[in-house]
Formats: C-alpha cells, structure tokens, sequence
C-alpha cells in the first residue's frame, strides 16, 4: 500500500468518530488548534523561512513568495479564521426531511459529513489551516496536498495541529498532510476512490483543469472567474461608474473580479469615452472591440483570446453590443458561469438577464464582488463552486456535507 | 465539430427556453409524448423488431433480449410512465432561500434546472422514454446514449417524441439521441466538459465503473448495491424470516436486493439452520464463512470474491460475526453504500448501527428492497445515487436541478 493510500485509510477509520462528535467537542478543538498556532507561531515562522530561501533559490516570483510568507501577523489571522468557525452553526445531525409512509415506515433525511475530502491546492499555508478547520467543523476526515513549495511550512503546521488535538476527543489522524512533494503524489490522489469521497482544488486555471481532467474521483470545480458587467441602454451613469470600477478594481487578482464590461451602443456613445478615461486614472489597461476602439481611442484592440482570459489584472475588455440578446450571447460564449451583473433601470431586462444568463450569481445594480461567503453571510468557505452539481456559489459548511436516509420499520417488507 | 458535439450544441441552445417554460407547457408537452407513443407503437414495435431480429443474429442471450424486447403493453406501460411525470410537481423556480443583507442586498436562491444532462445506458428502450420525460420536466435538456443493439428502437421513440414536441412549446432539440453506435461516442460524451453539465450512467457494473473512471464531466454515480442485513442477538426471528426472504427473493435482480447476510452467532446458533433451508427452499444457493457451514451444512463454503460480488441473482452468501462492530466492520468492507439493514429490537444496537454504517439508506427492521423513488414517495426516479454529493439515494426531480443566486441590488459596491 502505498504512504497516500496509507493516510487516506487512517483518515477513513475516524470518519465513525468524526461523524459521532458533539458540537462542543469540535468547537473545543478548533479553539484548541488556534491557541496552538499561536503559541508555536516562531517554530511555524522558521519552517516558513526554510521554504521561502529554497523558493528564493528556485526563482519563485516575489508574488508568489508573498503569498507563501507567514509572519506573527499572518499566524494570528489563521487562528483567528478557527475562531470565527466555532461560530458557524454546525450542519451535522439536521433532520432535513421526516415524513411516513402508508405502510408505517419512518423515512427520516439527516445531513452527515461526506466522508473523507481531498484539498488540492497551492503555495498559501493558511489554506491547510482552514480546510482543516472547515472539514472538522463539518465531521469530515481530510487529505490534504499543498504546494511542494510550502511543505515545510505546511508539515510544521499539521504537526502543531496534531499535538493540540491530542488533548480533544478529536483524533489526530482525521487530518493528513501528503508528504511528497512529487507530482505523482497528485496524480495518485486523483484516482483514489474508494478513499477519497470528494476533491475540491483551490489555485489557478492550471491545477483546477489539471483535477477535473485527471480525477476519477468526485471532483468539485471551484474558481475560475471570466465575470462580466454589462451596461444596458437605461444603466444608471453613476450605478455604472461605482459598480464597474468597484468590480475590477477593488480586488484585480480574485476570481470575482470584472474581467470584461459590456456596454449597449446607445450607453456607450454618451458615456464611455469618459468611463475609459476613469479607467484610465485608475491604472486600468482597456483592450475593446473595434466599436469601443472607436468611441474612445484611449482602449486598445483586443485579441480574440483576450475575450477568454481570466486576468486577473489591471486590465479591462470592453465590448459593444446593439441589444441585450448580444450581451447575453457574448456571456453564454465567454463566461464561466461565476458571476455576471447586469446595470439597467428597465426591471424587464434585469429579469431577462438573470433568468437567461447561466452562471452561480446573477446580478443586478450590484458589484460582482459580492459572490463569497462571508459576503453572503455564511461565515468562512472551502471555495466557490463554479459547476452545477451538489453545490454552486460560495460554498459554506452545508456544501461540506452528504445525506443519509435513516429508515425505521416495524418488519415491513416490499409485496 | 463531431456529430456528438454538434447534438450537444443543438441541446444547448434550447437550455434559456426550457428554463422558462411554465409547468403546464411542459405537462402538455409530456402528455403529447405519452399520446404519440401509443399512437406509433406500431411503428415502434416494427423498429424494436429490427433489433431483436439483429440481436438474436449475433446471439444475444433470451434475458438481454427479453429487456430489449417491446409490445404493445410495454408502450402501454412507458406512456403510463409520462403521465405519472405529469402528476411529479416541478421542482423549477422554488425559491430555496431568500435574504437580505446588512447594506440591503437581497438574495434569492432559487433552483434551476442543471442543463443539458448525459445518460448512457443499456438495451433498454423504456430508458428512452424514462429520462427524456424527467429530464423535460426538471427543464433540462437530454443528449441520450443507449446501447447499440436497441439503436433502431430508440432512434424510431425519438423520432416519435420529436414529432410529439412539434406541436408543443418544447423545442424537439431538447431531446437528442446519439446515433453512432460505436464505442467511440461513448468515450466522447465523457470528454464533453462545457457541454454536458452531468453524466449519469444506467445499467451494470461495468458501464458504470468506465463512466466513472474516465469521465471528466461531472458524474453521479449510480446503482451498484452490494446490500447487507444484520440479524443481531435481540432480532425478532418472525421479522428476520420475513424481512431476510423478502430482501433477497422478492426481486433478486435489482441493486437493493440483499446480496449477503450477517448473523451474530448467538442468533445463528439457534436460528441458522432453520433460516436456511427455508431459503433452499425457496430456491436460493447459499454460501458462507467456516462458521456458517458448520451450523447449517446446506450451506456451501463462500470464496472470498463471493463477499465483494453483487448477484442479482439466486444466491446468497452467509456471515457469521461476534459483535455488532464485527457486522459493521464486515459492511464497510464489502458494502457499496447502498442500502444496510439491521434486525433487531435492541434499540443501543439500531441507533449504532444507522449512525455508523455508510450508506444512502440504512434501515431498522424492514426490508431494503424500500430503497426506490417510488417507495420512498418520490415518483419516478432517474437512479439511486451511490454517492455523496449532491444526491444520495434515490433521485427524484429535484436531483436533476441546481441552483442560481439571484441578487437584486441598488449601486451596492464591496468595501
């Protein structure tokens, strides 16, 4: 047996205990996993300097060394995300559905954990902290792979973990971290059923395609984000300017971001050489259709492919289009199904738009940047869920769940 | 672009119009089928003839041939299939959650249908006719694939269904058949990511296990049941007999039927060697561990693939345990997270069991031969889930539906 498949069976035999803890006794180890973060921040800090002089050595990119760094800062904020997950009601036990049948049998629906779930992610330490506290909360056991990039910092991190629960009624071995910083070890992963009841990756275009490629395990799509604003004829021109500069400015790097602005011609020849110009200010890059181009020469043309990419970035697409149909089209054609806004004053076109345009939220008058879970107010998520099964949108602990149909009969048998 | 893909193209297209029919169009749209199968069955029974003809030619055993099989009672009977989706309610535009947030943003969930759902499946044409009436009217549009040898007769309902639709708010595109009979355009459906939303496989193992293995669409996971009842110490031996007998040979072939019993020895001893030759009696093979045979020689010596088989069929294999963790151990190794069942009328006992065992439905005291839409209340159902998300058990209308944010602002902006 190989060391995952070793793991994943240590972690599939606590999920009858897992699944069997009060709330108390889950809430009291996520406390107990946050006071120990904290106490062991300087041993965490040194692990954390071991990776970032092997990633400063490798030529990582002082983003990406950014993003893996961890200071007493950082450290308190990853304890303080544990805390706000003992807050969050627990779904575990909820009778969902109870009704009987003629025949005298009670069919009651309850929410379990799903079982055993697989993180695939990248070089940010502070994802084990919070997939491991989101799984726990949740009564599910967790394999989890981070960056190779991050294993030092990672390893010391599980193992500050593990000590504190030791002191719970939580075992340890419900929360695994694969060692191996190879490739293969992600590979393996994928093909683990029978262990693994579900994946979820969390990181960039690459490694999620990568998953839902490879995987033959359940896999939950999460992410990716080609979101567009489109301004109707009767948009509001100062709604338009909030919203439009908000969703891509206010955060360029996350998947919620505006990546393209639709605008209706007849919006867009009395506005948009004047929202180009703000863009501008803001350190916005415009690439546009050749109708946008001519309305306001400050936007370069845009490539074919600039349509399909997610930047991530200060950079803005900017499309033109006669009719709301072509708005709607041109999303069907390029989005993500993420999130997609439209800003209108005509309530018949917001219906249509949010009854036609397929995608996790559907918006009007409002910024993109809303789709997330704290934002919603369900308090922490394990990431947002871009396909259509089992959960879409920001998924909270409820989306960490599965059900199961407890059956009480009195010998009743099928005639 | 392919045939396959061109199919999924034409199905995709009629995804905005079947979102918004109202329920009655689609119920007309269903009754119209049901009305035109009737109408043609001659026709159909002439293609269905084709395939039997061809069938018996490359020596398809009587069974397979008896299910491909069609007359005018099993037209009867898929028309009668149509009316009962009729009578479902429409799971389409239930407003799941609605709230508004601190800076006045509401937010509506509402559900949706999924979109264009794959089904691949067997030589059964009633199939046909099954998923494409659920699909319709859960709103989501179809692309079907059955087996090769009843290609004639599915290619004649759907060309049937298809004239039906004519005449309907429904555009016909909705439903569409896969004509190539090639293994090929299986393995391409499975590839099918940005147009098939869900692929859900019916049949035997191992078109299942290829569906699952090698997907990269989103599956669920459907049917395998490798079912379990446990006579504990306290099993009432009246409840046991009737409930055992039933589960096993009420209908041996499908996925709840019991493939193995468990007996705790202290039950075995006194109870075992009446139990079994009631079930020689009534025709059953049965197989079991040392212990077994030695209480009831009847029984022959089980080989240890003999746990891990589901026989659908006459056969039963027999276990012998110490303990209640012994059958729960026995069960997690062997079962298929299905249906579990424990007789007993030790209540500690029960409540272990239901919390412990993994499965879509675990029962006290009755048969799982319940586990079936129809039986849990349901109505029809497009499979029973073996899986954990986003279904599990048997899947009604609203499996066949996600999920869509609606979020109505007034210039809200993230801070």
């Amino acid at each position: 047996m190989s060391e995952i498949k070793r793991q994943a069976e240590l972690a599939k035999r606590t999920e009858p205990v897992l699944g069997s803890l009060t709330t108390e006794q889950k809430n009291e180890a996520l406390l107990a996993m946050a006071d120990a973060l904290v106490k062991r921040s300087e041993d965490i800090i040194s692990a954390n300097k071991e990776d970032l002089e092997r990633g400063a050595a490798s030529g990582l990119s002082s983003s990406l060394l950014d993003r893996l760094a961890l200071n007493e800062q950082r450290i308190q904020a990853m304890a303080e995300g544990l805390r706000q997950i003992v807050e969050l009601p627990d779904p575990i036990g909820d009778v969902m559905e109870e009704f009987e049948r003629p025949n005298g049998l009670l069919i009651r629906k309850k929410r379990v954990p799903i079982g055993l779930v697989g993180i695939i992610y990248e070089a940010r330490p502070n994802v084990t902290v919070d997939a491991a506290g989101l799984c726990l909360k949740s009564g599910n056991a967790v394999l989890l792979r981070g960056g190779s990039s991050a294993l030092s910092s990672n390893s010391k991190i599980v193992e500050v973990l593990h000590e504190a629960l030791a002191a719970t009624s939580v075992p340890a071995d419900a929360i695994q971290l694969v060692a191996s910083p190879d490739r293969s070890s992600v590979d393996e992963m994928l093909k683990l059923n029978g262990w693994l009841d579900v994946i979820i990756p969390r990181g960039g275009r690459s490694l999620i395609q990568n998953v839902v490629q490879n995987a033959s395990v359940p896999v939950i799509e999460t992410g990716a984000g080609i979101c567009h604003t489109y301004l109707d004829e009767t948009a509001d021109p100062e709604k338009a300017l909030r919203i439009t500069m908000n969703a891509k400015i206010q955060r360029p790097s996350v998947c919620n971001a505006m990546e393209t602005m639709i605008v209706h011609r007849s919006y867009a020849e009395k506005h948009l050489a004047d929202l180009a110009d703000k863009f501008i200010t803001a350190g916005v890059e415009l690439r546009g259709c050749a109708a946008a181009v001519e309305l306001a020469p400050v936007i370069h043309p845009a490539a074919e492919q600039d349509w399909a990419t997610e930047y991530n970035d200060y950079i803005l697409n900017i499309k033109i289009v006669g009719s709301l149909e072509e708005a709607i089209d041109h999303i069907r054609q390029y989005g993500t199904m993420h999130s997609e806004c439209i800003v209108t004053e005509t309530k018949e076109h917001a219906d249509r738009f949010l009854q036609e345009v397929d995608a996790a939220a559907v918006y009007v008058n409002a910024s993109t940047r809303f789709t997330d879970g704290f934002e919603f107010g369900f308090g922490a998520e394990i990431g947002i869920s871009t396909q259509k099964l089992h959960a879409r949108g920001p998924m909270g602990l409820p989306a960490l769940t599965s059900t199961k149909y407890y059956i009480y009969g009195n010998g009743q048998i099928r005639e």
